[in-house]
């Protein structure tokens, strides 16, 4: 099945099941809209991509893993964007979950598609239970404290930043474990795999950075310009657009380079150049053709 | 070793592994401060005694169900204190999570609370792999949407609320998810568990709304009178006194009469008459001495 195909199926199924009997209608529809339509799907296509290069040999397991991570990260956009973090009133092109159905339900938006991201994953793995306890425990790692994208999210509260643990927490450990856990997922050890997702978490960041600073609105879908107004770092304003047009080569180049012997390492290096062209902000690929 | 020491023993070594290196400082001082010093630890106490009366074949599995539970219950006691839902100034006697760390970190805290429920259950579980996927979909279910915790206060958002849902999924989810973990912990078929989680469940409600109604905010440790503040059901104001009174007998005698055949049954039933005697508050126990 196709990789966009297998990724909505298995959110679809996930979103499904935490709408069943009993549940609050609001709660229940505000799942589905914090999760449909989504955006690139970044995160799950590359932990699928991992997997299908390392033979795919347990389909129900890959697909849960992405699924899981995809929520996760649809989770912290909910909660991220709440009033009390970068009050954004949109998000994907449409009104932010708070701004559509108030800050409480968006609270908890974001905590029911945490608890629902482990209970797909127990679902997906139920017939590989050692393969279970490793997926649980990468994904885990990669969203809670010390270093997930919970803690990323943290040291925003914090005085002083340590700027490589903000944005490796924030935005580098969902992508490390997403092809971890595309590689575990399939049988391979997974650990070979984590270089390849930190560095395309960092050539991610870089684009958003790039993105902050070039897009418009309508294009990005959510308030532009929120960095320099939030006193973040920004990899553009640091290196310049030039400098971080190189900066985003560099470790795209490097990102392929780190594919560890597999099966399918020949696709999948072609796969990653052509996604990571997708990272660029229109302007710069408008540039670039 | 001691009930009230495993527990305290497992939520130590949980919230160490969330503040291990790259931890953003105050999350991890929050993470701590939101589950020390503890409540009654009724769920796990629970989770354990029933682990125990079945034998306690894994008391590993057992403990970090034990704590994953009580993570999740401190998780839902964060969130639920923040300003958009009661906007709790204290909690268990001291300022709650956001008066002392305020709203964001209050959000993060109860977000890697979650989180680490499920990664101390990979941990403890980890050498009974099959035993993992079994207390990940209860524990899980017990949280999440439609019928968890979550669930239960997303039903504060609705217009109409449904109060058996509501009750059931708020309260009752998280004991029944203590009593069947702690049995299936022990490789004891959980299911035939389940009544006396959803009986003690509604018998805590039950207590819970008559402290809300006798206590002082002292003794309570929090504000008093929220149900009637916030329009929230409550037995005692529904039945009167003595009826939430009479009702919260008859619920302990169901309970302990429903405990399954095991091989602690008896040494069970007197654990938990004794403490259940602690649910009621103190002006109730007073007049019954």
């Amino acid at each position: 099945m196709q990789t966009t195909l297998r990724i909505e199926d298995a959110l679809q199924t996930a979103i499904r099941a935490s709408q069943g009997p009993g549940a609050p209608p609001l709660l229940a529809s505000a799942l589905h809209y914090a999760v449909f339509p989504g955006g690139h799907r970044i995160r799950p296509r590359l932990c699928l991509s991992v997997a299908r290069a390392c033979g795919d040999g347990d389909p129900l397991a890959a697909d849960s893993a992405a699924a899981a991570i995809e929520l996760l990260h649809c989770a912290s956009l909910v909660h991220d964007d709440l009033p009390c973090f970068d009050d954004a009133p949109t998000r994907r092109g449409k009104p932010s979950v708070h701004a559509q159905y108030g800050a409480p339900l968006a609270v908890l938006t974001g905590d029911a598609l945490i608890v629902l991201a482990f209970e797909t994953l127990a679902r997906g793995a139920a017939n590989s239970p050692q393969r279970l306890a490793t997926l649980l425990s990468i994904v885990a790692r990669a969203v809670g404290a010390p270093r997930g994208i919970v803690a990323g999210q943290a040291w925003e509260c914090e005085a002083a930043v340590s700027l490589s643990d903000y944005q490796r927490a924030k935005t580098g450990s969902l992508f490390i474990a997403a092809t971890v856990a595309g590689a575990a997922a399939a049988g391979a050890p997974g650990q070979s795999w984590s270089a390849l997702g930190e560095l395309l978490g960092e050539a991610y960041q870089v684009a958003d950075d790039l993105r902050d600073v070039l897009c418009d609105a309508e294009e990005l879908g959510k308030p532009i310009g929120q960095d320099a107004a939030r006193f973040r770092p920004n990899a553009a304003a640091q290196l310049g657009v030039q400098g971080a047009k190189n900066r985003l080569e560099n470790l795209v180049r490097n990102a392929v380079e780190s594919i560890p012997p597999c099966p399918g390492a020949d696709e999948l290096r072609a796969l990653i150049q052509a996604q990571t062209a997708q990272f660029a902000p229109t302007k710069l690929a408008l540039e670039a053709a």
